[in-house]
């Protein structure tokens, strides 16, 4: 009942959880595992994602405990109605609710009133009634977010489908999550994200530019002596200037199997 | 007849390049002799070392063929004269030149006439005649420092000593030394620095507002697993937005010997 065509249940293999999937269009990764890893959220907590496709992030936090209430924010209907159906799958629909909308527009536009924003006009709500109340600036504990990684320049075909909306900037850039994420914490509330190397220092610039302060970082290599496929980020809204570097996290080791920590970061030791 | 009271030579192991240190006063660490090799300088290279103290970097990189002229800047008379010593020890100073000298007054000040500025007035040379031609905007290829890495604002005792110049930013901040070095920088020239991690969020943001684009950074971890202890970072002077991030340096290995990579850098392998 919960599925539709092509889709699958995968299991999360953390307390039971599973998810929702579509290999035709779109498959959670490494990274999102990661990040919902990394992220120092705590049970309590209230926490957002943008841009959460599946819903992966949220799901393995919640199966997790790394927080109490998530919403889930994701432009494509149909995978907003997704991680929906896998918060139900899960029996915490309660406490885990998708809203469709496009993150530019977490911050209300100011030319458009106040009131007439409220109403979610140009919004849809695949799952909650009254989520403009879930997006009350300033509310959130924690914001997550796995969003894509390439700036929009040259070359992309197709640029409506989930795969490029999830992978190049099409729908929002660095900067617009940067915001949203400012925008929903409270003071001293965590941002967390994933995001590729080479982008490290545009990722700093904003999150300063916008009062995040960059408290942990972690590389994740492929291997040890090879260069990181990917960074592990966590700043705080108001938080003092002073950068935790973690150990770099290697994926394999030299004998091509998972090292002792992803296997801890799966559950599986 | 090169060496003082206290002072001693030691053999740098790298083409039979040696140093002149006072053990007593502040000796290399393993820091510069990283950074020294992470440098990509080039044979051909006009090269600047801002706080060079003994010129270990300016020596490890004239060891190594990572340059054609040397201009080290150090603020303390004693260690100065100790690096220029060092640079007839090995038989190049007419290649390497120390200048004894602030950082802060590298970039001339707004208020003194450029005229003025040329004669050097309040600045010593302990070695080179004219040492105001060497230091025109724009004319490095490279420039290099191993800075203090710690912020004064506490508990600092005897803060004159040589030991706590090194250290503390009591005569130069990040700020200083960042803009000091994009002003001696050619167009695309790159500046090389060591540093400790829990500044990289402000080494970035002071970068990139000098005009210094990240381009390389590694991490430098006492071994796998822990946190890295070190970081060195590569800019360049009006270079495009994309940062490489290269694989994380391990010092030792579990059993407490030095890792191959080390090994390599200090020319044992």
């Amino acid at each position: 009942m919960l599925l539709k065509e092509n889709e699958r249940i995968d299991d999360l293999e953390i307390n039971g959880f599973r998810i929702i999937q579509n290999p035709s269009s779109f498959c959670f990764g490494m990274d999102a595992v990661l990040l919902a890893n990394f992220a120092s959220s705590k049970k309590n907590f209230r926490v957002a994602d943008l841009g959460t496709g599946t819903g992966i992030i949220p799901l393995v936090m919640a199966a997790k405990g790394k927080g109490k209430e998530f919403v889930a924010f994701e432009i494509i209907p149909e995978m907003a109605d997704m991680a929906s159906r896998s918060g139900k799958l899960n029996g915490i629909e309660e406490h885990f609710h998708v809203i469709n909308m496009d993150i530019r527009d977490i911050i209300p536009n100011p030319d458009i009133s106040q009131e007439s924003n409220k109403t979610g006009k140009n919004k849809t709500d695949n799952s909650d009634a009254g989520f403009s109340d879930m997006i009350k600036k300033g509310t959130f504990d924690f914001v997550t977010s796995n969003p894509p990684y390439i700036k929009v320049d040259s070359g992309l075909h197709n640029p409506s489908s989930s795969l490029n909306v999830a992978r190049h900037e099409i729908s929002v850039t660095l900067r617009d999550i940067i915001q949203a994420a400012a925008y929903l914490l409270k003071d001293k509330g965590s941002f967390a994200m994933v995001h590729k190397p080479f982008r490290l220092p545009e990722i700093i610039t904003e999150l300063k530019a916008t009062g995040l302060e960059p408290k942990r970082l972690r590389l994740v290599q492929p291997k040890a002596g090879k260069e990181p496929s990917t960074i592990l980020i966590e700043a705080v809204k108001g938080g003092g200037e002073f950068l935790r570097i973690e150990p770099t996290l290697v994926i394999y080791d030299d004998d091509g199997n998972y090292t002792e920590d992803v296997l801890e970061i799966y559950g599986k030791l």
